[in-house]
């Protein structure tokens, strides 16, 4: 349990926060493809052309702004979308961002 | 007419470009007090804290990503908010941004 890292709760998310975590197109996507699973990943199960250490980067971004919640399972830590708590918080911007004409934005090239 | 700057059509509308204009809190501002206006505004007429170049380079980065429509009259540059072309492209976008508790977002300090 000391291992799970801090989360925020819904009453400290902060607007400016949360949009800086989804103008990244990367950490965009990752919030996108927890949406279309609709499971939990792994960080290693995710699609996204970035380096391993970028990576953890970015899911930190996502967690200190409250978009995933993580933990682990064994070795593996595991992302959930919070999408209740984004949805009290800032109703209708995930919905926003996840529908088919925002989804089909190009994914990043590097 | 040779006077009014260029607009992008709804079909040219980013997403990415989109949500770079609106992650600054300046120009978030813009969009939040046409919204609640629901008049155009005069660039002179807004209530930002920034000089009068910046606040040209806000409105430029609003225009260019399809949230503004500017035109003049007189001397007056004004701003209408192209609210029917952004839901049209990013359905509850705007809608998200401009509800009670993300209008509660402090505004910037400078």
């Amino acid at each position: 349990m000391a291992r799970t890292p801090p989360h925020p709760e819904v009453s400290q998310f902060g607007l400016q926060q949360v949009l800086e975590a989804l103008v990244d197109p990367v950490r965009r996507s990752i919030v996108t493809q927890l949406d279309a699973s609709g499971e939990d990943i792994k960080c290693g199960d995710f699609d996204i052309p970035v380096s391993k250490s970028t990576a953890t980067h970015h899911f930190n971004v996502l967690r200190e702004a409250g978009l995933i919640r993580q933990y682990y399972v064994g070795t593996s830590r595991m992302n959930t979308l919070r999408r209740a708590d984004m949805d009290e918080a800032f109703p209708g911007l995930l919905d926003a961002l996840t529908t088919s004409r925002a989804r089909a934005t190009p994914p990043p090239s590097g």
